[in-house]
């Protein structure tokens, strides 16, 4: 693995077989690794070729496979990882197995949109205790930039595509995020959860 | 007057003669009229145009002249407007003296950022005591999705062009703004602070 | 409901079971709810579980359910709302609903488009008794200027991405609303009927 | 002159010498010739290098100058050039006098913003007089659609960039232009009255 | 029909059943109309509606149903309609069958793109004898402005979505039309072959 | 100072006036500050303001006043900022002063281009010992990516407006950024050298 | 053949009785051809149009067929495809036939992303051998500007559309590849693989 | 000098101290180099630098300074540089300087624009002598496209900011020239004047 974390597969530009073949290579390296943002059909024969001993974790709503399914030793701070709404989750999620399979523990909070602040503000104190912050959002985009202004730690912004019409497929949100008034926010590319992930768990390694 | 308002002059592509020349024929008319977006070269012909009996309001930081200086009698609800930072300032002053000048009751709130959100949370009584509420906001422009979430009345917002970089003149707040994830916001055209006043003043009519 | 107005549960990036879980709570604690963007297969599982007494409203066209079917007894003043082509039918429709079970009178004028002047001019005086007019509108977008410019009331802006080729799915009648040259006109995100009509409601609350 | 009109010299990139280089081979041709996108510095030079006999025609607020000064005979039906606001009067301007100067009968109408639909309601004989119809506009660049359905000649659209903030210095205006819901119109590129008082000499050249 | 041309229903956003409501009342009220961008699903119901007597025609590569089939006697001068790649062939086809039905000659020139010049210099002759020419292209969209400087008469710049990445859906063509170094080019919108060969018809009335 | 940190006042948009007043506060509460992005004029006031006991330190190129001028006791892990070429310095400097003076150990590095690839892999050790690397860079803004390729610490990427043409005033590094292949990149906003310096503050923060 | 090079016929926009028709035309006159972006329909109808003798060559992933299956004979200097990832293999193998069905011997590297650097420097001595080097590349698009900064040849620089939110279907790599700091650079449209391919044919000429 | 070649020095982003300073030490070691974009105020005191012995060359529309003032013996093949138009020159100069103090023949084509193609076809022979020809374009950007479709070698195709309006600064050209429909252009950034004389050159080494 690269610099001493899991390697990542990005599986939606390649062919099935392109996928077991890799799939198989890995296993036979017995290299830590995440396939990230699958294609249904590709699921099937990437379980296949990475067979059974250990196991492979499928977490569908994420279209990710972590193998093996079990995490290593948890190192470094706490991660935690923030969904604005329920459509971010998917993102949101991908971005909490990467972190957990790059060594960290990881907490979820979902569904804490800027549209209602006291929502937010019930989880100050697991949010303070963090070490950073992922925080996936689409639309508007707020909620890093309000997260940052209540937290000491950095916060790692995720702008999802959710949303329709003048959200832009994420430009809305990824535009609010770099222009965020109170500093200490760090933003990847749209839907990246796989980077908000590997980010933070290289922010939380000390 | 159109539909019972003050008039208004567009100053900004005019040549200094026919902004003089306008003023001569709204002091004849005896209109209450605002001019706006005044080049600096503009406002001592235009004040000496209008004359003395009554008298001119200048509103240097917000380039307004209004006439005559005194507002109309107050009627309807009472107009609040926020200025997110010092440098929305103008914008949001622009938007009060509008309001004003159309028959409103206005009260300003300057520097109510959300990158501390206990600022904005300082003003809650004044801001729900209000009939409409202007929130003038640059950069990641996520202030009026934050009061809108906190009022029941409705929220004009306004970009503004203050910022650097990623906020594209005022491209990263309008996106935010039409995205925000509170309803009841009603967006203007960037730094259109005349716009915003005007909008708040029809909404608080009654 | 959030400052005394119907919760509204956006439905297009959520599952099935998610839909129908938060539909059981809705009925559960009695909360007047509108269930917005939903997607066709989400629809009878939503009906079954918010079940028959109060019976929902279910408005295809909208992509709306409403529960209780009951609106709230009217107050306030009247909403417009105007669809520029039958093609605005269905964002215009997610307004009406949605104003009118927020609690407001509304009526809905199709098919006035700008092209062809006396279709609007013949229903100027329906327009003028509003307390509030949304005009939703694509492709160019030059309906709303042109009714601010007819009617005292404030003008609620709704683009929508019916259109093709240069309209680029909404962006020429958004920026062509954000610029219009009669002032009185808020502007809502492409598309969102909801916070249009949520909007209207409250302009139109006294 | 390229197939039977006048030459044109575009002079905003060119040097104070290219001009008068140009200019004096020119006035050895006989060639009659519109410079267009006059800098100030090159004006003086170009009319010494063009001579008095005959004499230029200068239109400071078009940056244009004509050579020689007197147009061609008439001929072909009649352009209607319309500003709607005083701050698009020198685009306007230049479209006129390069339809003038390509030998058509030529009429200016000033300040008939679509706000005021009377305004342009009372100009109606004179547009549909017409054998073509310039509109020149910025901000939301509605009057052309409006115009076009009110006359049954073509309209040439021609954006301004008149305006601040969203109409990001006349796209709004063009993509509003382009999308007119009203058949009969073609657009030109922003601010370029001499292609639309081109297009227009041609269209109306019989 | 508005203005002495026939009218016209855009179908794409409309439902079967108003499409064929509106054919039904048009029948009746025998009024010359063309329905255009029709979806597969409405063209069966809508000629059903139109009825066969008289009948009407179906253009099914331009989407476009006229009714009735037979066109007005032609008056005025001819159209002559160009198509840059026989991928552009769909929308110059829509142009052309208006323009026809608006009581215009039209001719059909394909597939002479700017990449080999000697295709566009043989149809000189056809070229030149037009009151107007309509020239539909995608991808770089340079033809109008060759062939403006070809022509002395105005040509009609159609930009089509033809073409993949660069050209991002029409953009890149609708750039180079409306920048065309050759003056007497007006640009329609994006694929909008209806409002091409509509304003063509305009043009060449007289 | 919010959440531990020195406090930031963003002078570019306050009058001279303010930011003496806001200065005068300051060193009334003895609070830790740095006055961002100062325009030339507000130097002298803001200086005068501030006092000689302590003194404040004045960095011209990164237009940046900090106060006091000595920055609080070393802690955390090393920040290396490095700029890709000599016209990125000024903003790469700001981000170097703003660590400095949030209390961390500060190295840059200048002029390791991504055009050659032996300036950056002779830094390697100086990169491997960072516990977060800031990478500035415009034009094409390739270096973060592959810096992050070489190093396990996170990498702070700031897009600056260096540049001209294609890299649309930071657009084109932005992107390029946001899309880098190497996980570990977290983005600031365009020239936003205080937002990358004091993320890296908290990312070195232990 | 246009400048004594293959033919070629974009397919995308085609119908299947187009492309047939073509291909017995091609056939007939016995002229080299290369067939691209085939839609799956296209293929079999143009491979019996094509016929067997002698036979055409299809190459499914780049969506391409080549008549005849052999290139001609090799002349001028070496061409070397780099694909940065596996998923921009299809776009990448475009380029290589078509450079090899123009005459040149060609080379293909795959996989060599730049954010492990150590995979592109194994293969120095292939690309310093090369005439010219084609590098595919999407995402963050900085590969070529590495290779252009190794290399003493031209690089000819392809963006793909592979990835996904903020590479925005390939504007991200382009704008990359236009503002690369090594020179050397030529770039062509997104995707064009065959525009590559004929481009780098014709620099390796001699 | 890298791989062989002058080196470059980019002076836009520069202080004058920083450009003397390098200046002495190119001197110092006597290595070829261009110094492009130089401010006014750079070229003085970086000619009193560079000295007399041998003395610099000032080309001060292309805004370079190439030392030694003598080029390299000539070799490979003839370069032609054509500007479309007399304000697209200091670029194209800019390119022409550079491949000659890269060591090629090279011969300037001036005002050819695609409006009349009479005058780029009278230069037919010299273009067809060409190992490549650069094309310096701003406007609509169209004449590398068909210079592309009338020579057997590649074009290299420079995108100007010349231009106003729907130019959008070299936008328009940019997407002109990346979808030419003739193959054979490879495109630099806007502007790039050496990067187009760079890569010419490299193309034109054999
Ligand atoms: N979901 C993802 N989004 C962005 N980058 C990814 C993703 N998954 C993997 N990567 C990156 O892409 C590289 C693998 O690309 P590949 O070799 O094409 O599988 C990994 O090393 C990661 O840096
Ligand atoms: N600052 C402003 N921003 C936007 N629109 C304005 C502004 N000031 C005036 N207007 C509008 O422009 C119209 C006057 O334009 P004009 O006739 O050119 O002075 C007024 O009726 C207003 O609707
Ligand atoms: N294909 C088309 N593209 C653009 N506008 C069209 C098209 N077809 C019809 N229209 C316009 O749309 C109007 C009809 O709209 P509607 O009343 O919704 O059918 C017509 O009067 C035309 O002005
Ligand atoms: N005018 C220019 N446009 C684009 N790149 C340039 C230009 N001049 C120099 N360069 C590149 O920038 C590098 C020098 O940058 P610097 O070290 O900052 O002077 C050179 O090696 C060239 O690759
Ligand atoms: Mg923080
Ligand atoms: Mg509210
Ligand atoms: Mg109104
Ligand atoms: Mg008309
Ligand atoms: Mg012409
Ligand atoms: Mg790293
Ligand atoms: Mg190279
Ligand atoms: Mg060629």
């Amino acid at each position: 693995a690269r610099r001493g974390y899991a390697e990542a597969v990005f599986c939606e530009g390649k062919t099935v077989e392109q996928v077991a073949a890799i799939a198989a290579a890995v296993r036979e390296r017995g290299a830590r690794t995440l396939f990230t943002r699958l294609r249904p059909e590709q699921v099937a024969p990437l379980l296949a070729a990475l067979g059974e001993d250990p196991a492979a974790l499928h977490v569908p709503e994420a279209r990710l496979v972590a193998w093996p399914a079990e995490p290593p030793a948890r190192s470094g701070g706490l991660v935690v990882v923030v969904a604005a709404g329920t459509s971010d989750l998917p993102v949101a999620r991908e971005a909490a197995v990467t972190a957990a399979h790059l060594g960290r523990e990881v907490r979820e909070v979902v569904d804490v949109g800027v549209a209602g602040l006291h929502r937010v503000l019930g989880h100050l104190d697991l949010l303070r205790s963090a070490r950073v912050v992922v925080v996936a959002a689409g639309m508007d985009g707020a909620l890093p930039g309000v997260v940052a202004g209540l937290v000491p730690c950095p916060v790692v912004a995720l702008p999802t595509s959710v949303g329709y019409g003048a959200s832009f497929a994420g430009v809305a949100p990824l535009l609010t995020m770099l222009t965020a008034c109170a500093p200490g926010v760090g933003v990847v590319g749209i839907d990246n959860g796989y980077g908000a992930g590997h980010l933070a768990a290289q922010i939380a390694a000390s």
